[in-house]
């Protein structure tokens, strides 16, 4: 029997499943992955590989980073559920109570973003750093931040990226792809903002292509509004979109720009390269 | 002798100062009024007014609202400066320590807004809410953001005022009046920028006046940033722009339609009357 402390994992995708125990970042014990499909199937299944480590009892909590929108108040009765999804069958499903009932474990449950902001704080890029913003660029755009170590929960679940910049639409005259508010941050900026613009996606637009420019432009804007709203100690950029790693020096020299000396901060004016950085966990974050 | 408990309170503006002895919001002991000067003659008469009242034992602690920007951070060594500022003679001034060293008490020091915030969630429009948002749009605009009853303190003092927001040149021309970034929210809908874009002080803008439509949709693009990234339970409006009441139920119905039912939370939804609120105390706060 071993004496290494291990967690259960769950990270809850739109598209994907992946149940995991571990004994640390690297440490993947066992692992599964399967696609989204029903509630009811899907949530079998995760309690299915569970199950018999919580019966060894090697694990008593398990942590799940869930897609959203999400409620996360613990006050509300409908705590720990998904509440009006776009996605079929998913909308007012109560994933965290589900698990809960069939295994009696400590559940853990926030939103994917946010157990992504608290991996890298925990191990990662943003470790020592508070308050700290995770911010994902990719299917969606979703930023975690973390204020004494902790997700901010206010009124509702973080959607920093529905927030309105500006838009020059002679320079970029795509509408956005936001069905909510059309030419939001994410309606401008996400993976498919950029292939409904482009025809292509975003992974093989060669890094010449002037459209890059745009982009950064978006992504600058964005992290300047939660720079002078949140003022992060570290800003992790993650997600799809950010594999494209030109970005991050287009994006820091755009935030200086667009700022123009108007912060008083070293960690910003004189470093930024450490401060606007790549996940350190890359994806196990 | 009283044995009511005093505070003493000190509101360091860009144009003048208030020092004044209360027992409580309403109760304002005695208070001077004078111009903003030199820090040397201004700090040495708020000194002399407090002088007495910490002789005799009435006050132990002073609260310090300073205008900005500031160095808030307990662990530098400039805390409680004000940082550079365009104000001639107040760059790099210790406004705290020389108070602290004069008047051997407790000094509370915090900027301006997060002292009315804290005034609100005290005393007024924001009590019981939290997290909390007083926004002051007036001279200038600035944000204070309270959770767990304390402003939120990061890399830097907040300038939410400064944020980036969409600007449609057809419908207003006016390039913006903020020094650092022409075109912020600041740029765009602080009482200067009404003033030299219309080329009279907003105070005499009639309320039929095209124009209020276009300031309310800036402050409800801010707003929408602040509800999405912070996610207050109550949004307080202050400062000499929003003494034009009617501005109120236009920047609800415009918060109401960039959201477009994209937060699943009543308060938002079905009571924002009670949400944007203006202050409880008036100018007091």
């Amino acid at each position: 029997m071993t004496t290494t402390k291990l967690y259960g994992g769950n990270e809850a995708g739109g598209k994907k499943i992946v149940c995991s125990i571990t004994s640390g970042p690297d440490q993947i014990v066992q692992e599964i992955r399967f696609s989204t499909t029903t509630p009811e199937d899907t949530l079998r299944r995760a309690i299915q590989f569970f199950e018999p480590f919580v019966a060894n009892r090697q694990i008593n909590s398990i942590g799940i980073g869930c897609f959203g929108p999400l409620d996360l108040n613990p006050k509300s009765a409908t705590y720990g559920f998904i509440t009006a999804t776009p996605k079929p069958h998913w909308s007012n499903v109560d994933v965290r109570g589900t698990l809960q009932r069939k295994l009696n474990v400590t559940i853990g449950f926030d939103s994917d973003v946010n157990v992504a902001a608290l991996g890298e704080y925990t191990w990662g890029a943003s470790r020592g750093y508070d308050p700290s913003l995770y911010l994902t660029i990719g299917t969606g755009i979703g930023g975690g931040y973390l204020i004494n170590g902790k997700s901010l929960i206010g009124l509702l679940n973080l959607e920093m990226g529905h927030i309105r910049i500006p838009h020059n639409r002679e320079l970029d005259p795509f509408h956005g792809s936001c069905p909510f508010h059309d030419d939001c941050f994410e309606g401008l900026a996400s993976g498919p903002a950029i292939e409904k613009r482009l025809g292509v996606t975003g992974v093989i637009v060669p890094e010449s292509d002037a459209f890059w420019d745009i982009e950064a432009e978006y992504i600058a804007s964005a992290l300047m509004n939660y720079i002078l709203t949140l003022s992060p100690k570290k800003i992790i950029l993650g997600g799809g979109v950010m594999q494209r790693e030109f970005l991050f020096p287009k994006i820091r020299r755009k935030v200086l720009e667009l700022l123009n000396g108007y912060v008083s901060s070293k960690s910003v004016l004189e470093n930024i390269d450490q401060y606007i950085v790549p996940p350190g966990l890359g994806n196990q974050s």
